[in-house]
């Protein structure tokens, strides 16, 4: 195996020439394939059709506590679903909300609410500082940039590391500045890298210094349970104890949900914090809604059952997309390893890998891959303000399609890898 | 029958001695009744239980339109739902959002939203204005007043008449001042009162001069279909087509849900405004959630399946509570005719009715109420501020309570509204 990075100019255009044959074979398919987002695939969904069994509910409408589900009434989540969730987080039952079918929705009223009312009774509202900016370790997840770009919020670049966030820069960033108020963390199995934080990385997060005393680290642990490997498995240290412990306590929002674990935009969310920070919250969102759908938090609890039949259903979930994460990891190894052109993650959990190429050649490979019918997250989408300064990332999503067409998918990209590299090399 | 007013300082001592033995029977009853919130009843939600049976979704979970309702996308509401809703407001499908549980949610939003990044693209933020002032119509909504009162949004209160907001005072506080934003509707069997704003009324809030020119009116038509008379059906004038032809098409947002139609907090909501208003909302919404809970709105509409279906499902509603609303007026008419001391509304259509009394008296009727059992909306509620400033009005919420209990309950009503006015009385 040459290595493009040794090839003379003509072996890069002998290449070149053989890979455009291949591309243009692919391109003659009339393909029409789609890996831009982390959505689960049918056989997924069709693990949790058991919840429309009328047996889930069956003429029961009782929450546990006596509440009837169909009318009014709880503003934090019914019981027996807070109960599952505090075991599954390892935190208590008052430290915790559990609400509607959206955890980014949550997140996005956090920061509206602290816009506008500040994050704690005697705070000032961060609209009353002339500038607003939060920590994006990068690269990450793209709705979380979207909310700071729709409320100008400055997004602070900072370079991820194999075990999170490079701390150094986060801590120089929040102590220098008090209108640094954030920090956005996928913390385990992270979008796009399926990176998990080390312990170190959560302690110094916990402890650091902060000028401004209203920071809040944004915990978005959307793939708490979502393992790919029993064996292999990674947990983020707790980051409510940690704070708590290093005397930070309002620090950390946590969020998680069930859009992975039964429906993407139809199942339940939580946000855990403090019991200061939940209290306060739970006094602005009884003003926003009478209540979450508790129809569907009690069909949840009745189907779920408890926090061990949900690792169960995570086993299920794996065996179902675990070959699609290796069909990736083996198609790249076969196409690219010992061409210096190329390097990727290989997550234990997750939805996502991250692949990373020659400087520059990210757009080019998301443009060849368009115009052979794959869709592929866009290029930069993982960056704040959707610019990734080397234009060497991509974010690949292998969940959604099925395994064949997965893995052509993946030999069109690797081809449209090389072109670029060869085009980019060449110059 | 001697009215209270016209009786001497003796008889009404007399008459006090017997109506506080009355109360005293009560009293020792150890009641527990509560007609403190506009609820459905349990037999109501009885009728929706057929969307829990497994013939409504039987398997296939794709929208018309091809869409996996288990998955993500679709940020407007799937198309079969928009179109029966498209129906029920008389305007069209891309003049609408259907969204989550809660239309309240989607009130408290656009409100948050118009604070942080104004009504239109080029409208300046509302936070930006040293003031802003919305305009009350009252007695009116609780949870409304609420969300002002979060966000510091001053409250400008302005008496209702038989035909809706006293529309005088109404156009000379929008006209007058740029910091007036916006105004508070509840149109058509309004809450508390049960009035439908008239024709006259509708256009000249639709046609009148505002100084902002990014006033809207929050159009909060909770009972669109609540009637419980077909023959005394009232229908508010559609106020979308009316602002667009009086040149005004941005100044409405209609907000209304199936909280009670189908399930309070399990149902589904819907905001109706102009295109640009409604593109507007979406470029944002779309950043806070990745989409409404498509599972729910596709089991309404198999469910519900059609306006007239809804119709028909209504007149069964009106079936179970139209007896309670006739109930109350008539131990209302059988305690208190004739007694000059009480007058009270007979709506056609919503979930309450409205009681007002002798000036100074609406708090200490709550309390003997209280006192005995009885949870009533508190005096003032249903105010800015939650004051009323003659202190002499109480909602009454005839659903929640079986007939008989409610009929108790408002013998207890009518001794504690006897008590207090002929305590105020022999002052």
């Amino acid at each position: 195996m040459t290595k493009f990075t040794d090839m003379s100019r003509q072996e890069l255009m002998q290449e070149h020439e053989l890979l455009i044959s291949r591309y243009n074979t692919y391109k003659d398919m009339g393909l029409k394939l789609d890996m831009s987002r982390g959505k689960p695939c049918k056989e997924q969904l069709d693990l949790i059709n058991g919840m429309f069994d009328e047996s889930v509910l069956h003429g029961d409408y009782n929450c546990e506590n006596g509440t009837d589900s169909r009318n009014y009434g709880i503003i934090d989540g019914i019981p027996e679903l807070k109960r599952i969730f505090a075991e599954l987080l390892d935190i208590s039952e008052n430290e915790l909300i559990v609400s509607g079918n959206s955890s980014l929705n949550i997140m996005h009223d956090m920061i509206s609410r602290a816009l506008l009312l500040g994050v704690a009774q005697n705070d000032r509202p961060w609209k009353e500082y002339s500038s607003v900016k939060f920590i994006c370790p990068s690269p990450g997840y793209d709705r979380h940039f979207a909310i700071c770009g729709l409320y100008g919020i400055k997004m602070l670049p900072v370079k991820m590391n194999p075990d999170g966030p490079d701390m150094d820069a986060v801590e120089k960033l929040a102590v220098e500045d008090a209108s640094v108020k954030g920090i956005w963390c996928v913390p385990q199995y992270s979008n796009p890298e399926g990176i998990t934080y080390s312990n170190r990385v959560v302690e110094r997060l916990a402890k650091m210094e902060t000028k401004a005393n209203d920071f809040r680290i944004f915990w978005d642990n959307a793939y708490f349970v979502h393992d790919l490997y029993e064996e292999k498995k990674e947990r983020v240290m707790n980051i409510i104890k940690e704070c708590k412990a290093a005397g930070n306590p309002d620090r950390p929002y946590v969020f998680a949900s069930t859009s992975k674990i039964t429906f993407p935009g139809a199942g339940v969310s939580v946000i855990a914090s403090s019991k200061a920070n939940i209290d306060y919250a739970k006094d602005q969102i009884k003003i926003q809604t009478i209540g979450p759908d508790k129809i569907n938090q009690l069909r949840h609890a009745r189907f779920l059952k408890s926090a061990q039949d949900i690792y169960e259903l995570m086993r299920r979930h794996a065996e179902i997309i675990r070959p699609k994460f290796e069909a990736v990891n083996s198609v790249l190894t076969e196409e690219l390893a010992g061409k210096g052109i190329a390097s990727w993650t290989t997550p234990a959990g997750g939805y996502f890998m991250s692949f990373s190429t020659v400087e520059g050649c990210a757009k080019r490979i998301e443009t060849l891959a368009k115009e052979a019918g794959l869709v592929l997250t866009p290029a930069g989408a993982t960056y704040p303000y959707g610019i990734d300064p080397n234009d060497n990332n991509i974010r690949i999503s292998p969940t959604v399609p099925p395994l064949d067409s997965l893995k052509l998918s993946m030999h069109l990209f690797c081809v449209c890898v090389q072109i670029a590299a060869a085009e980019k090399l060449m110059k």
